[in-house]
């Protein structure tokens, strides 16, 4: 399962687009069949920010930003014509349809209200036994303190889940920051089900092929325990 | 059924957005069940565009196109709460779903590809035994030549579906402009089922009030002879 | 893509079927897997023509048309059994889904009113890509006139879609016959898609097998320029 | 819930029909909701001869009525325009979904291979907890011998089920011509859930009216003991 | 076919589901594309008999019972992992959906109110073409008395469809024992469509290899004559 | 919204579901309408444990879960009849659909692997714009500590989400006692939508009413701040 940033499918980066096309297409003909989960990208937050001006509840927001990323993950499957299955599913019912009636690739947006794209990812790879979450974020990897505030953070090489949960809850300034790699639903999957998460930048499609085909320790791992 | 350009309804104009909840909101208090029929605007084309950029067949640009407009017409629906119907319809038969299973106003964006939100409008009208489309556009009318290219365009205030066919197939290099306004097909579903259309200026939503509750002769009426 | 009229996949012409239900096995064994889709024929003449004495609105005539054609498209999947999906798609979506998750034939009818069951075969065509749809009718090809009224009326062996538009707007007696070929939706996505049509006399099966297998050069060939 | 033959909602029987719009509306004008199962009719029977030419399996041949018999209930829907929900359910569940979330009069064809349409009238009324069924049949009535071959037969004011049960095991002669009116499907809901039945001659739509309106003691009266 | 009384795919009877997932990926090992259906057991009565107290009408005494007998093919889908299936059809569309679409093992539990999961397993055997029906019931096979209240009960090695209907018809005490291995839809479509039922011992898993590889000539063979 | 355990929405409590019934038939006479959300019970456990045994993955023992939470829910709606909307939604999509076309009372179970049915009661609650979920436990209310192992466990008359977050995390061993009345997604939504929950013994139907009716200060009231 491989989850990318809504940051790196818009329609503000061709680029990125078509580098991940070639790294889908590239996994594809290794025999490796991957599950894509987009995020929604700044088209969500311009639809949210709209709505929120008119007090839309919550839920509602969530729905257009989930939306959104369907829309973004569509435009990828588009591209990728007949490596993707066309549709992209609502549910998690829905993508295990299309998961045993297909051999294609399958691209998935959010999901439900309430839960991040991360946490589709996780619900993606228990639902078919896939031990392993690349997540190509707009960051390097998990940091000990926002490296965007602070020029000392360090990146962690591995990290627990355990000692995850920590670093978010001492510091509740960075919970923000770190929220965007990672969320407790997709962290509670994670725990119960054995699953890893490889942190890497996304705008090098690149990554992913030296993660998957390379075993490359790029990134932060994140362990499930 | 009323038409609204993507242009109106978009992330861009929220001032445009408030303009036409009130203006709906006044309708069902006035008695009166309006459909909205919104079409693709700027995130429709920045989204086929990217898309062309890869070679994307025609068909699954359409289809980037009518997410687009139901992801508008989602963000009107938030916005209206209890007023509109929270989903969507995919086609007519989910449209007629809604429409005879609730009492609620109820917001489209486009069906299918190959065909425009205004021939949408058109369906949607014949479908529930309306007799009047009116279609905020971003014009004023119909002009018997491009108004944005000849400052002695004319803007009729009635045309006959045959006397715009003919203005519209003599002119080719007006073609692209004519149908911002109308298709064949919409031209088609009015000219058989009789349903008039009533062009106006979008960027001014009282104008919509003005047609429905006052009658008012502004734009171009289209008679379906 | 293949489009039967109705005439021919009908209760009243068995051996007819006989004959297409061979040319398609014949097709499948060579390694081909077509899309068929299937015209309303006499039955959904026959319903229209009833609800008609009941003034029922045009888009419900069309309605009963378009189920009447998934009947006869349900006729042909009954009896190729094991070669075809034994579910008619409603519309550009569900056959997708189909399409994409089996590899049988896939027959179709008609999708939504106001379109004839030749734009469906359009749409479907474009949306997998293919670049070729064999329209098996009443009639041998195209003609410059109606060859029903005028002896001396001529086949074209190949016309242009700009040609057939001239033809069939000139003539406005001429249009209902020549929109049993083809209509403006149809057109419309053959030229911006680039697929060609070779119009054929559908009474006799094997000229598909012609077109497909030989190239013949039968019917009329229209080039979408 | 009003079981009509198929041979009355049929397109070679407009005046029956019309008679039936008519006696809907009075129905509902006299604040009943009444829910309409029509059968296959000629249509249906045309298309299973067709199929079974080609060796089609039985439950497909089945399925082929069914889609006739939905086909002869979307024209009689057609025709009754705002006063019957216009879409018409394929099973129980979406029967239950449709009467829940609208107060319309909903109108069912089949369900499923292997049931009479009979049997749908009895699911449909036991689970909405209806405890009568008007059959509307091309007969008087219940006959102790097949009336067609016997000029003695003589109709039944009342029977039970048991009865009735007995008369058709004794004659497996008379059996078709029994089943025509019931089905043990139908029998066993019936009796299960203790709905009665009265079987009327479906060519006179005022027949209906008569029963409900003025509790007529028309046809014959099933007693489900 | 098989058809597994709930009594055996159930929350009390681990082992024998061990044993029947063992069986299944046999069958699978062996080129066999098997459809289970699952009845509905013990908490099928739990859920009825609860219901009954607050005079629920039968046909949703049937739905909470078709419920349950889906629950039990979850049970038994989500142990085979990926061998079947992860969805129960609800009813025989989505099963021909499922089973065109996919080649793993489909597993059923209930279709509709008025008609048992055997009646099930008739109809998807005819539907697919099948002419076998294994029927792992409580019992050994078909007797002419009942075997719990009479020693010298005689078990049949064969019965035709014809003689059975007697017995059944015959001995009114006798029926409700009966019924639990066939009733009378299931009757129905075995005979119209010529499919043989073998009746044996559910408890032991392996008599289904016993049939289906060694042809083993155990329990009862109904014959559909 | 009322969320209610499975503990007592179960065949094992058919008192308790009688008080249910009578007190939701109570809210809608006072012109209430309220959501009632049923949990998993002691079935979902059983089919949970069996399941266990087999290595099942923890998200199809969480879809199991899900079905027999469904299930309590389909038996309450069966006894409700005509007071309650007959079919159980699958996902929040599915919940407003049917919230917007019907105006019955709506019964919900548990929608996605992941997810209590505490957090279904949230996310439907924040939905339809309820800024109070009335949670019907196996407890009084929530506690300081885990009052079935310390006698001096001392229940809380109010308590905010921020306190009660600490209350969990510092004590771990007390989590899982915790995580009954409340979950991190449940807690989440409430805080963002500032949505109130009272904590109420289940096991007495009457409190629910005081709580609406009376505006009783029982149980625990979570603040959400």
């Amino acid at each position: 399962v491989l989850k990318l940033s809504g940051k790196w499918i818009s329609i503000e980066e061709p680029k990125i687009i078509k580098g991940y096309t070639e790294v889908i297409k590239k996994l594809v003909t290794e025999g490796i069949r991957p599950v894509i989960v987009v995020g929604g990208g700044s088209v969500a937050r311009n639809y949210i920010n709209a709505a929120r001006l008119f007090n839309v509840p919550e839920s509602h927001l969530d729905i257009l930003g989930i939306e959104a990323s369907r829309l973004n993950a569509l435009l990828l499957a588009s591209i990728l014509q007949r490596y993707a299955y066309p549709r992209i599913p609502r549910d998690l019912n829905e993508f295990l349809n299309i998961w045993y009636s297909s051999d294609l690739v399958v691209i998935c947006g959010g999901f439900q209200p309430g839960q991040s794209t991360t946490a589709v990812a996780a619900l993606v790879a228990e639902s078919i036994g896939c031990n392993l979450i690349i997540n190509a974020t707009r960051v390097e990897g998990v940091y000990d303190k926002d490296p965007r505030k602070h020029s000392d953070a360090k990146m962690f090489k591995k990290i627990t889940l355990t000692e995850l949960e920590e670093i978010l809850s001492a510091s509740s300034s960075f919970k923000a920051g770190g929220y965007e790699v990672i969320d407790p639903l997709a962290m509670n999957i994670m725990k119960r089900s054995k699953i890893y998460m490889r942190v890497v930048y996304g705008g090098n499609p690149e990554n992913i092929l030296k993660v998957v085909l390379e075993d490359a320790d790029i990134g932060t791992l994140i362990i499930p325990e």
